[in-house]
């Protein structure tokens, strides 16, 4: 396995005030060995970050990577028309290298703004592996499923989603796993929940769902069912632990401390319900009280359009002071903590953090660009990256222990080509829409 | 003067649905003097832009420069703690190197990350000068008076407010003038607001002034003067064409009908406002019916963190679109307008566009960037620029005709010293504060 020595970084996200301090981290066999200074060791690549802030790469937990090939193409739209009469008549037309070409080109975004693990739900799963193995990118798959009450669909769907979470885990691939991934409360039945949910605990496999999205859906949960969304799920037995539910904005304090209790995890989108306009804010202080575990989320380039985690961190602490008149509720380590370690933690990772025995998925950042200025002992560096940071700031990113991009070239991908696809892809189902 | 012939750009600000086309521009005697394909012109820089997006800069109409240095000082405070117990007594202690260290600070930022223009209002002001002036950018620069009722401090303002703005327009520097800047209704006596306000009418200068920020201020003015801030100021005779108020949150329709009336000019910093907490999104439709003019600014960096116009842009549409619940009440066009064009036509300035004799304060983008693919004919570049840029996606810079970045190098600043400087000063700075 690959091992790699990074010298004198600039790590901060071990001290609670996050004051800079400098530090040598060895990586083997895809983890963190060794951590401190004047670390002597034979290793296969070495990695002078002097000038470099070394920290936990992201980990975005909610998106539709190949969604990616759709950026730009429809924008500042109601939510209904956005998706009746363009995004669901774009997606019936991509085909495999759509697929393929949307994929890579959100895994070259997600590299190059420091993102080291993401979630995916979409279809034509076995693609979106082909793409994502080619990346290097740590990930969680799963094709997402939705009968609308349709039994013959649901069959075809469970089907479809058993058999890509078990060749995905077969392919024995150390960065991507799968997921059981039922699309929502209201575009599945009961039945493809709990059957879903089943599978997820037999496969031991996260079971990731969106929930809680608009009023809308909130209503037509209640009126449909009697209960509001995660009353609902948990009444059919399906929240529990391996739940990643991607949203979590209406939600009544009943419905937070009901995760709480039962280990479920929230996805918390921000840029995406803003641009929707979803019209809330997800209620974090009562997840933080009722200790459910929050992680953060882009959701599809459609439908925000940067896969740049930098953002969505600063968007849910900024937005969260805002909605409670509260500038000190939330503070810029908390909101990082979501965007890696409460991420990886979500997924039963030992990751997200810089610690002995940790995944080594690492980003460094440029030191002396000017918007993380100053950078001193008296700096909290949790603000800087949270507030002033950006993806330009990413120099280089090692996942699983593997170097993936290097003073900014990335080794896996051809970055020219992943984009020239794209455009190509992109033109190709524009004008198949006629 | 200097000319530059840029060839083969992508530009899409002149087309409504943003999409891309290929161009030359032609820079002249600091203005635009030429569009159009196949230029043939002798220039002393030639600018291959090819597989670059060229648009116009940002104007950051609302910041305070120097405060740079004090980025990650502070955060997630309660605004009266931070103010009383942290910002002040910092600013007391900032000499003049720390007050030009920032001011370089800011502006090297400011240059990485697009914009071209800013206005700031601050003190100590002829060094803000200076370092503007080294920096190559265009500014407005004033002197932030406050006189809290005393007649004597008023005095004293008002000498150095002048003095600096006379200054400034001797120095006949044709990127930099200087505005009249009263702090704001609640820091200013009634005598301060209209004695400044007559020297800003005689000398032609902006009137740069905090309006209706936070409830706190709202009701203090109301309280104080029986008057909501903008009736009060339009009671006092000094709400007109050359206002620039920045924030207005906290709004009545009548407020917002008054200043379209007067002509007065709305600078929106949603990123400050939501760090602070200040729990209002700025009546943004209203003021466009009432042909209020909108600009943007990022706010100092102690309260945003970040001088990014790529964010303000982009959290003004997503903050809008979410209060109102309607994803099409506001485009990236105009968002994007707001952080262009809309600045510069609130100072009196023909930039913020491509157009023959405007400004050349013009910026290029990397068209191969992952997060601003997909560009093909079919692509709505003001999306892909407004929701998925970011600072790091700028190549190049120049202003009032003359190049500053070329190719991510700036030509006027040593980007490695202006950050150690702002480093050794804030070191300075924080030790001196025991």
């Amino acid at each position: 396995m690959t091992s790699i020595l990074i010298k004198n970084a600039t790590i901060f996200t071990q001290n609670a005030n996050g004051s800079p301090a400098k530090a040598d981290v060895l990586c083997e066999n895809g983890r963190i060995s060794k951590i401190g200074t004047g670390i002597l060791a034979k290793a296969e690549y070495k990695i002078d970050a002097s000038g470099k802030i070394l920290m936990p790469g992201f980990a975005n937990c909610h998106t539709h990577a190949a969604m990616s090939l759709l950026r730009g193409y429809c924008d500042d739209m109601k939510l209904e028309d956005w998706l009746a009469k363009k995004i669901w008549p774009a997606e019936a037309k991509m085909g495999k290298d759509a697929i393929k070409a949307g994929t890579k080109l959100a895994t070259l975004e997600m590299i190059k703004s420091g993102t080291t693990f993401f979630n995916d739900m979409y279809f034509q799963m076995d693609l979106v592996f082909e793409a994502t193995a080619d990346s290097g990118m740590r990930a969680c798959l799963g094709y997402g499923m939705i009968d609308l009450g349709d039994a013959a669909k649901r069959e075809k769907e469970l089907g479809i989603a058993r058999k890509f979470a078990k060749s995905a885990i077969s392919a024995k691939n150390p960065l991507i796993t799968a997921s059981m991934a039922p699309h929502s409360p209201y575009t599945c039945s009961k039945e493809l929940l709990q059957e879903s949910f089943m599978t997820s605990q037999e496969l031991k496999l996260p079971y990731h769902i969106h929930l809680s999205e608009t009023r809308k859906e909130v209503f037509d949960v209640l009126k449909q069912t009697g209960k509001r969304p995660v009353e609902y799920l948990d009444s059919i037995g399906v929240l529990g632990k391996n739940m990643v539910a991607a949203h979590c904005v209406w939600m009544t304090l009943r419905e937070v401390e009901l995760m709480g209790k039962k280990g479920a995890k929230a996805i918390l989108n921000p840029g995406s319900n803003l641009k929707l306009a979803s019209g809330g804010v997800p209620p974090v202080p009562e997840m933080m009280k009722s200790k459910v575990g929050i992680c953060l989320g882009t959701d599809g380039a459609a439908s925000n359009n940067s896969l740049s985690m930098f953002e969505a961190a600063k968007y849910i602490a900024l937005l969260v002071k805002n909605a409670r008149w509260n500038a000190s509720i939330i503070t810029a380590q908390e909101a990082l903590g979501f965007a890696t370690s409460g991420g990886y933690e979500a997924f039963g990772l030992n990751g997200g953090r810089i610690a002995k025995g940790a995944l080594a998925d690492l980003i460094l950042l440029d030191a002396k660009a000017a918007n993380l200025n100053p950078a001193t002992a008296a700096t909290n560096m949790h603000a800087q990256v949270v507030y002033a940071g950006h993806a330009g700031n990413v120099t280089d990113s090692i996942i699983g222990g593997k170097p993936v991009m290097l003073d900014g070239k990335i080794l896996t991908l051809n970055e020219d080509k992943v984009v020239e696809q794209a455009n190509n892809e992109y033109e190709r189902l524009i004008s198949s829409l006629g």
